[in-house]
């Protein structure tokens, strides 16, 4: 894939895929464009935009094949390379991120968690290890791990952050409500929660 | 506001007010453009570019009044307009959503959660009940409340759906991984985490 998918059309990918995932489970072979249309509110002509992109035709009448588009939409989005992270905080968040199974199917894999408290460390979540945050940079190297899931109480994002750049860690997808400061070189994604919801009331209340 | 924000503009602008409430604790008066472009590692003319859209003038070398600039986006997102919700589900996710307390700097209030395990029922969250899922209609008949935050397992997510449509609930913010089937004057905000994270690594990696 030569052209970079911009952000929306990666994020609806995501909900054809999982309607693709309902539809293939009810073994049905055919999808149309008003199908998925209809279920997401949204225009039929935007489903067909955005399948275009992956250069791939429907049939007249009948619609898609429900299992190409969905191994298509796979490896546009390179669901089966894998993407090892550490969760860094094992809070309720972290716990609830740790327990996500459907992270799996879109080859993204949390190998471990990380916290500072004696009363989390050495416990598992979803058969995964929580350990000693000081162990991080060990970890980092041993495995290799390029991507930490933050989610520490907001007191600690900065400096938890400057470490985790000291371990070697390159993305940080941030589920704390700071906006972290990182030298070039480092992706931040800000999951920045209220700010997707906002966008859902401030337009539609 | 007559015009609809964007929103990439609306994401934008909250991460923004994130970083006026650090300055404004750090007691630093003025904020510029470059320093919020900075941090975000964004360019500088988005930043002024979406200042402008608020009608608002920075000071020539000084740059923003940062408390003004803070009260001018709370108002432009409306975060004084209390918005109260349910969580469905009161699993690790929904137990997470309860305790980030940031929601309500967002006039986001969270009432109450919902689940249908005895050994849930009765409990607090963050000083929140858990109430039976079975009371919901008739709670949010009573505090009229119309937004649900979704935070229950895949396989329940479109029966519960059901239920709060029937309830009367008009908004759902879902976090579980379903495209959910809901009838037309209902709206789904779908979290779509994975979706946000893929945006992340297929155009980074």
């Amino acid at each position: 894939m030569k052209k970079t998918l911009s952000d929306k059309v990666i994020n609806r990918l995501t909900l054809y895929h999982s309607i693709l995932t309902d539809y293939i489970d009810k073994n049905i072979e055919y999808i149309s464009s008003p199908n998925i249309a209809e279920l997401l509110h949204i225009d039929n002509t935007q489903v067909r935009k955005d399948i275009a992109l992956l250069k791939y035709k429907g049939k007249c009448k009948v619609g898609y094949k429900a299992k190409e588009l969905k191994l298509l939409i796979e490896d546009t989005l390179k669901f089966k390379t894998v993407k090892t992270a550490f969760i860094v905080g094992a809070g309720n968040l972290g716990s609830a991120l740790a327990n996500y199974d459907n992270f799996e199917a879109y080859g993204f894999k949390i190998s471990a968690l990380f916290d500072n408290s004696p009363l989390k460390i050495g416990m598992k979540v979803n058969d995964k290890d929580i350990f000693n945050l000081k162990e991080l940079p060990f970890l980092t190297e041993k495995y290799d791990v390029k991507i930490a899931i933050l989610t520490v109480p907001r007191a600690f994002a900065q400096e938890v952050t400057n470490f985790l750049v000291d371990a070697g860690i390159k993305y940080i997808w941030n589920f704390t409500p700071c906006v972290l400061n990182v030298p070039n070189g480092i992706q931040i994604w800000n999951e920045n929660l209220i700010g997707n919801f906002l966008q859902f009331t401030v337009n539609h209340k």
